[in-house]
């Protein structure tokens, strides 16, 4: 079969067995979550065994130590992916559920009922357990999914995507209600993003350039995570306590995640009270430092470059900037954000309202650090990423950013007079 | 300028607009819808002089009697816009709206905030209160907007277009917050679709043509609004009263709107009971009747072909199907609907429950008649359109399908653990 053909019986496979999610029981949705887990749990030599054809033909193309960690599965990450189905199979149901009803003065009783999207197309690179990461967040929301893994990781995701069939079919739901592509055919990828026919929504998983390619090609609405350029800016009205642990957690917590600080913007009031003890801290923790003019006045760092302003560096480096005002903060981060997550520390009520007001990125934080964006920390249970996008879902996305709601109506004969 | 500097122009000049009208306060957004109002008022008679001069274009280049009608504005209608106006400033305002705010175990609070989309193009064709219709809830929802309106109406749409430039104006907003564009190049859509730096979402208001036509070349996400092939199914448990007055009120209270029914399914079961009356009263309204062989077993009516299941009439023509049981119309439904509203009378608990989960519909209504999917049936006070999508926005679409949602976190100096 050739590669066109082999996506539409995909597509109308997905297609077919979506409607038979979407009126799936809570309690059969979760009850192949637990059987997928039990499947993971018997089959992890056969996963193992596949896993390590992927690691030896990395091995042989060079894959570097970074990408080889990525793709590697051992028992102990197993035990992450079972943990991981238990713990969407724990999570409430957004199917179904019902809100905003109110009676018209028409008579008729109007509201709003959530209903997943349908199909779901997620295409990642290396890591293999996105595959069932992804499959048991689609599988709770009552979508059907195609998955295109990393080609890195065919084998690994072939023997995940067997048991995701065998604990779909052990409660009787469609075994290709969750289908892993299984070609590396990068055509199959041009296929999945224009068949907006079966496919309602793509959401990719990976680096910037992949989700641009996606997103410029694509026929089907994609939910973007572009890069995290975040900024923390410390007013002059900040408390120095406060401003030097979350200026300090932002940055250092984790280095390679999106809602990592990027940019530490300062009002010129407060950089020499601020800048200096941070300044230590970071390079303590061994933080490459990279300031403006007036920055280099007050510490000693590395000039930052235009470029820097924009740079997501997803490591130990920082760039900061001292500002004249609030205003001047807000400017910096208009022109340079991504648009993800930017915080303010104050003491201020009515700036902290302004910055809150303004500020148009997907997340905005007064008084606390940037590493709070996330859906965990959020309350949504899980994350199948975090968009930067405006439209459908912004920010973290969880399960109710896989379904959509229909309008519903209760009436007891009435017409429209 | 050529056509693309033109637009580069106008995305950029929208792009500026927007952050104003981000932080516009709600008094002065409501006092431009009314001081737009005014402007309209004062200005009667220069925009029917240019509405004049298209109404002869229009004559001249044989447009027939329904578009010319379409077109034409007289004072009446420009009541009707100066009342719309006044009706969109009295709505609640969108923007600034903050929902689901709990305290989470790390101690921060989270929340929503609702916050405009950016910048909205609409694309609309020969009906000149739709500038006025489009511009005032863009506007009201914090939105710049670039309008692009049916070449026939060019002379119409500069002549209000002028009038909302003064209201803007009048209070100390951005003229460039609502643009209309004043070529009548078709290069100009093909830019306004793909400019995604500019433009963030496009709504096409017009012919399933129109809509198609942009959706598949657009680069900014589209709220799609396709056709309405609505049905009504009549189950064997319903109360006959009941099904008389909704079958007949679906169909024949307005006939050229989108949520009129177009299919009637019948059960088996009380097809007898149910046809003969209901075939009367339509033939005497002048409705067609086009059946399936059961149909025709039972009343007397044209047979109905294949294609006339996905018809969409907006006519005074109906088909009619027979049905073995609510499955069967389920199934029929998902065949054929296009996703608009589909309604089921019967009094059985179980079965209203089962239709009301299972069809996949932007509006799915008990007992009451499809003509009340619309936006102020709905309470939404306004609407732009109605999104036959899943994503972002669904059903009727009012003010708050014209913004999104940031996510705002208060903390206390929290930092991630």
């Amino acid at each position: 079969m050739n590669v066109q053909d082999y996506m539409v019986q995909l597509g109308q496979q997905a297609r077919a067995s979506a409607k038979v999610m979407a009126t799936a029981t809570t309690e059969t949705k979760n009850n192949a979550l637990l059987a997928i887990a039990s499947a993971l749990d018997s089959q992890r030599e056969a996963i193992i065994k596949a896993n390590q054809q992927d690691m030896a033909a990395g091995r042989d193309n060079g894959l570097d130590a970074a990408l080889l960690d990525r793709l590697e599965l051992n028992s102990n990450r197993i035990d992450g992916m079972i943990e991981g189905l238990q713990q969407v199979a724990a999570l409430p149901d957004p199917c179904g559920e019902i809100s905003d009803m109110c009676y018209r003065p028409s008579g008729i009783q109007v509201g709003k009922m959530r209903v997943p999207l349908g199909v779901i197309g997620i295409i990642y690179e290396s890591r293999p357990n996105v595959t069932i990461d992804a499959a048991s967040l689609c599988l709770k929301s009552g979508n059907a999914t195609v998955l295109r893994g990393g080609k890195e990781a065919l084998h690994s995701n072939q023997a995940i995507a067997e048991c995701i069939a065998h604990g779909l079919q052990a409660v009787g739901l469609p075994a290709t209600a969750v289908q892993v592509i299984n070609t590396t055919d990068r055509a199959a990828v041009g296929h999945l993003i224009t068949m907006a026919e079966y496919i309602d929504v793509i959401v990719p998983r990976g680096g910037k350039g992949l989700i641009e390619r996606i997103a410029n090609d694509a026929r089907v609405p994609v939910i973007k995570h572009l890069d995290g350029i975040c900024h923390v800016y410390i007013d002059d009205r900040a408390d120095p306590e406060k401003a030097f642990n979350i200026a300090f957690n932002a940055k250092t917590h984790r280095y390679g995640v999106c809602n990592a600080m990027e940019t530490l913007l300062v009002h010129a009031a407060v950089a020499e009270q601020t800048l200096p003890r941070l300044a230590r801290a970071y390079t303590e923790t061994g933080v490459e430092l990279r300031g403006c003019d007036r920055t280099q006045a007050v510490i000693e760092c590395q000039a930052a470059s235009e470029e820097d302003w924009s740079t997501e560096y997803l490591a130990p480096v920082l760039s900061i900037k001292v500002v004249d005002d609030m205003q001047a903060a807000m400017d910096h981060i208009d022109r340079y954000s991504s648009g993800h997550t930017e915080a303010i520390v104050t003491e201020d009520y009515t700036r902290a309202r302004q910055f809150l007001a303004a500020v148009d990125s997907s997340s905005v934080i007064i008084n606390a650090s940037t590493r709070f964006a996330d859906g965990f920390e959020y309350g949504l249970g899980a994350e199948i990423g975090i968009s930067t996008d405006k439209i459908h879902a912004r920010g973290p996305v969880g399960l109710a950013g896989l379904t959509s709601q229909k309008w519903i109506v209760f009436g007891d004969g009435h017409v429209r007079k």
